[in-house]
């Protein structure tokens, strides 16, 4: 499945541009995009899909790193069942297991409450702030000029905030070129209304995920709640089904190979500008480290929580999320190494200076923009050893909750609008919300077995590239010995109260001088490593100012170089509201072989073992067997399951309507193939191919598998 | 790559009939099938196909395991470079590493002689012997009659051989409802002309092996060497090159997709009429073992034989041979759990019964031939677990050679006409050879360790299954104990002769009394359990001897079946020469995939990592890069590499000349996709692939990589 977005990134750079059918659409483009997307099969008006406040894109919604939509009058939202899986899972008991079979709530009053701090977002307003927030700062430098731009956007957003329901944000794009305000409504009560069983919603599970063919069935529906004013409210017996102002009626008639589709959602975070020393930085170190250390977490976890043990349950997700990522940064290296991307980057960094140089005001201008940054993109790596293993140390989950607990005590004694961005008031429900959660995500053994493997690699630095105060600490200043540290780390579990939700909760209103009193051991490492921390934190904050001045210059040259070729440029994703387009279409992976672009309820079939992550459910295999397709074929021989596109998306597209050229909607976005996770990076229109479940499949499972008419009647259904 | 077939196969049973392009014809059923190949498009007669003296198929030999053909009139041999590997690594030294940098004779003169044992084997007379085989055997049960038809077998070969130059064989068609004479010329002096580079003829190693998309170029060539007077001898610096009576020639042109190929070759032992308890057996009891103990069996080679050792030299061909065989187990596990042919037989066994019920005069007939058959199977099966462990102990090199001599020697006592097969003067040569190629096969840490393993396995057997001979002569009445056996073996390897190859060959001389007086322990231990394993044998004999009344029974009652819905029969395969036909046509190997039937140059260089086995020779790189594609691309825009065709083949088909319409050579088939590996017990027209390697990229590297125009020059090239 697709990675779940990061928060809003700062993630840009230097590639080429858009070519076929590559680009990561902000909605104020699409109508300069219009004759293409017309020629391509866009029926309606390319202008319409520019209003964020009128159909289909306000019926198109944020779940804080997954896209899902609207689909009925009553609040009915589908997204991909990898974006509810955590909702499933906590609703999901020994007795009632939903996670494995599903769940179908018979009407409103069945649906069971979304996991703490579930969201639905519903952005309203896109509102270009850049002069605002660049106000007064560009005679700056370095972390003065990052305090003041984060001092202008936490006023941009408390001033947008005081109207109470919405949440708001400020967006960097091209790097810090261009700024923008975006607020939404942002539902508070979000419930389950409908699962399929782990056997549909996750047939294939780790060992599909990524790949082609595939047969999942990843979808599931929410249901979003307001208070009787139709405002958002918390959690309340009270609250009534949200009346959003359109949504998307559901094709039964579904797509052919060639037919124009497009994709609304909120991609999270592309790397597709940055410059080749960052390039090179990433995919031969620190993508492999990653692999490798995340692959040892998961080792970890498995050795210390035994398959079917409550402790196994408790990292299910976590094991999922790792795996995940292992794989996506093992394609990413694989790709690297067989691809150009790295020499068509130098390639086009040469040309870009040679235009630059060959006009003087230009060379003037944007000479130095280039070297400027590399410059700065090489301090930044400069103790990158230091900061991944610390970042492992810290990962522990006794750690990072008690640092975050004293962070958020220290923020606390000044004014609210002074706060660290994550510890202002608008964050402590968030807050509340992840120390709740941890009981579910828990165990000892596993964190601390964890810790204990990654302090003996952070004592394994160099003395010169370790903190005097973590080693002071943790007792490291004479090595690291495997008995001793053990040992220690079962002393401070022991007499630490942070695996105890009330205990969190109750030290989440002490003050800072009340918790520096604390005798708990990791309350007490917080402390102590909180001046050296936030220095480093400084460090950052002044090299990030200076990369807010150099990249939008970078940029500005890369656009103008871009414009003077006669290409539009698009953005790097950054959690925002994108549109991208393109056909179905197969690809072929490997010579030899072609991957076409739909699979097949037989080919599901054929898949199945009864055997996780290959156990469809028996019901489906029979229906399949008898070829009860009903009325979900589109003209095929069969039900569609999943097919294949050439749009443009990445994490955080995960849940999104697939719409055709009439925005009715044919499927819903969740993964890419194996080659196409590099395209993060680098979009190649030969293997960048998305995975959609086909809405006939959608379709079909409701109404012949799980019996959810209620459901289906509530929707619109375009036959 | 294809496994090598095994000798001569008693391999039958029970399925269905021929369809699609399914059929291991023999070449005099050919004419019957005219209408259907020249449908298809064969060119040339059909009746000139079955004539086994005129061209094409008496170009067409056997190398004994792998199928080759004549290309020139000069004796030169193509063949696959698996088949040829064995005298490529046997040419190959630290200083001259043929085997990695491949070989050119530039002229016969520097041609290289092949390993010891090396043969072409040329068909010229097939002569149905069915009644001399069975005469006066009728009326004789068990051993008794499996002896008559073994002596009834051994006095046509006896009589043939007669002829001094010729090998002949009696084949078992049908399980024993047919037998065959046949009689082929035996060229004994076989030299290595040339062999591209293991980065051309294995690229993708183990892992492409069986896999499509495939771009291995397993191809190599041998001549045949004759005396001056134009017979077999064996080798001598005066033999001169033979000349057949027609060879092939070769196509630059190649084929396109949906093109009629047919393949000539010797496909070793198919299992399409097995009965339904043996395919359980084999299914769900045999293969799982064997694939676990094989893969014990690798593991222990490569913990005992480090990388880059010699010892690891010396097994790296038993290593390939024996992944092959795990990777084929494998495949045929999967399909046979995935598909369908377990209920299929079980149905037509039913059909099969019921059609023979339906009139008495056919039940009075074959009423029980399928419960008789059944019992006799399930007494065959009642010691498999015994068999298999003592066959893995007795795998080991110090004993099978130690049985092997003590054999010898007991037969020898006998006239030779009476003499077990495999003992007789004509095997003579073989074992010789077997005995001096062990040189170069074997390491004592490797060979005791493997004993240790499977000594531990068998003594872990119930009491009733082991043989007490067995346990005395190796100390396992008390049960193992591997400090004890160790230590046992170490002594008994310390005090043995047979690793050494003088010795081995002096022994070859020693009559069975000199050989009781041996203090060589395994010469010992092949005394001890002489007896007791010669009357196993006795009762397999008895049992072999019941199944060959049995089998046939079945197989006539099968044919009249067939008969009767007017379905030709073909035998199974039993490494006697047949042909199949089909088309060059990809698969779907999966729901949403497709296998398209070529592979090219610049599919090659992507898989190309400079790592074995993806290290193709730099000079091909090159070229690709450039496009140098001369003249061989038959109208496509690159140099097919390999292509994909629906020929019904097996193990022993290697190296088997893959012919277009006019009989021209535009492959050589050497592989089958890992979905048809069950194919040898069932062949799918939907899954059932073969793999050739193209003409014209067999000839581009001889022209462009290698320089091997003298070969071209003597060649006939079709352009």
């Amino acid at each position: 499945m697709r990675i779940k977005a990061l928060t809003a990134a700062l993630a840009l750079g230097l590639s080429g541009v858009a070519s076929a059918d590559e680009g990561m659409w902000q909605p104020h483009q699409l109508p300069e995009l219009e004759d293409i997307l017309k020629a391509k099969g866009l029926e309606i008006d390319a202008k319409s899909i520019s209003k964020l406040t009128e159909f289909p894109m306000n019926a198109v919604i944020s779940l804080g790193g997954c896209t899902a939509s609207f689909v009925s009058p009553k609040g009915l939202v589908v997204t991909n069942h990898h974006c509810a899986y955590g909702s499933i899972q906590y609703n999901s008991t020994t007795d009632n297991n939903i996670l494995e079979n599903g769940f179908l709530a018979k009407t409103p009053s069945e649906d069971l409450p979304a996991a703490p701090g579930s969201r639905v977002y519903v952005t309203e307003e896109v509102t270009d702030v850049t002069a605002k927030v660049k106000k007064a700062t560009e005679t700056l430098a370095g972390k003065a000029r990052y305090e003041a731009i984060d001092a202008n956007r936490k006023a941009l957003v408390a001033e947008c905030e005081e109207d109470k329901g919405y949440r708001c944000n400020v967006y960097t794009f091209h790097g810090g070129l261009e700024y923008y305000l975006i607020k939404s409504l942002e539902i508070k009560d979000v419930r389950l209304a409908y699962t399929p069983a782990m056997g549909v919603g996750k047939y294939g599970g780790d060992i599909d995920n990524w790949m082609w063919p595939r047969h999942t069935g990843d979808f599931a529906f929410y249901r979003a709640y307001v208070g009787k004013d139709g405002k958002p409210a918390e959690f309340s017996k009270d609250n009534v089904p949200f009346e959003s102002n359109s949504f998307l009626s559901v094709s039964a008639k579904g797509v052919q190979e060639g037919d124009f589709v497009m994709v609304t959602g909120y991609p999270g975070r592309t790397n597709r500008y940055r410059v080749s020393p960052e390039v090179d930085y990433v995919f031969n170190t620190a993508y492999p480290l990653a692999r490798k250390h995340n692959s040892k977490y998961v080792e970890l976890i498995e050795e210390n929580a035994p398959e079917g043990s409550q402790e196994r349950i408790a990292y299910e997700s976590t094991i999922a999320g790792y795996n995940n990522y292992i794989k996506n940064y093992g394609s990413m290296i694989e790709s690297f190494k067989k691809g150009s991307m790295y020499s068509r980057k130098q390639q086009f960094e040469q040309d870009l200076q040679a235009w630059i140089n060959s006009d003087s005001d230009r060379k003037a201008k944007y000479g130095e923009v280039l070297a400027d940054l590399e410059a700065l993109v090489a301090e930044s790596q400069k103790h990158n050893q230091r900061d991944r293993m610390l970042g492992y140390v810290h990962r522990s989950q006794m750690i990072s909750t008690a640092r975050m607990l004293y962070r958020l005590a220290v923020e606390k004694q000044k004014p609210d609008a002074e706060r660290e961005s994550g510890y202002q008031e608008r964050d402590l429900p968030r807050i509340e919300a992840r120390l709740k959660s941890m009981s579910r995500r828990y165990a000892e053994p596993v964190d601390k077995a964890i810790l204990l493997h990654f302090l003996e690699l952070y004592a394994a630095l160099p003395a010169n590239e370790r903190l005097v105060e973590v080693d002071n600490a943790l007792d490291l200043s004479n090595g690291f010995d495997k008995t001793k540290h053990a040992a220690m780390l079962d002393d401070m579990y022991a007499n630490s109260k942070l695996a105890d939700e009330k205990a969190r909760l109750w030290m989440l209103d002490l003050d800072l001088a009340q918790l520096d009193q604390s005798n708990d051991p990791f309350v007490k490492y917080a402390k102590a490593i909180f001046s050296v921390m936030k220095s480093i934190e400084d460090q950052d904050k002044e090299l990030t100012g200076k990369m807010q001045a150099a990249r939008p210059a970078l940029m500005e040259a890369i656009i103008a170089y871009n414009k003077s070729l006669n290409k539009p440029v698009y953005a790097d994703a950054n959690s925002t509201l994108r549109v991208t387009y393109g056909t179905v279409s197969g690809y072929s992976p490997q010579d030899g072989l072609v991957a076409t672009p739909f699979t097949s309820l037989e080919g599901l079939l054929a898949k199945n073992t009864d055997v996780e992550p290959f156990n469809s459910p028996k019901k489906q295999n029979d229906l399949i067997k008898q070829k009860q397709y009903g009325d979900y074929t589109g003209g095929m021989n069969t039900v569609p399951v999943n097919f294949l596109s050439n749009v443009d998306t990445t994490g955080g597209n995960s849940g999104s309507p697939t719409l055709n050229g009439k925005a009715e909607l044919v499927g819903l976005l969740f993964d890419g193939v194996y080659e196409s996770i590099i395209g993060d990076w680098d979009y190649d229109a030969n293997l960048n191919r998305s995975i959609h479940v086909d809405s006939r499949y959608m379709l079909w499972v409701m109404d012949k598998v799980d019996n959810a008419q209620n459901l289906l009647e509530e929707m619109k259904i375009v036959k």
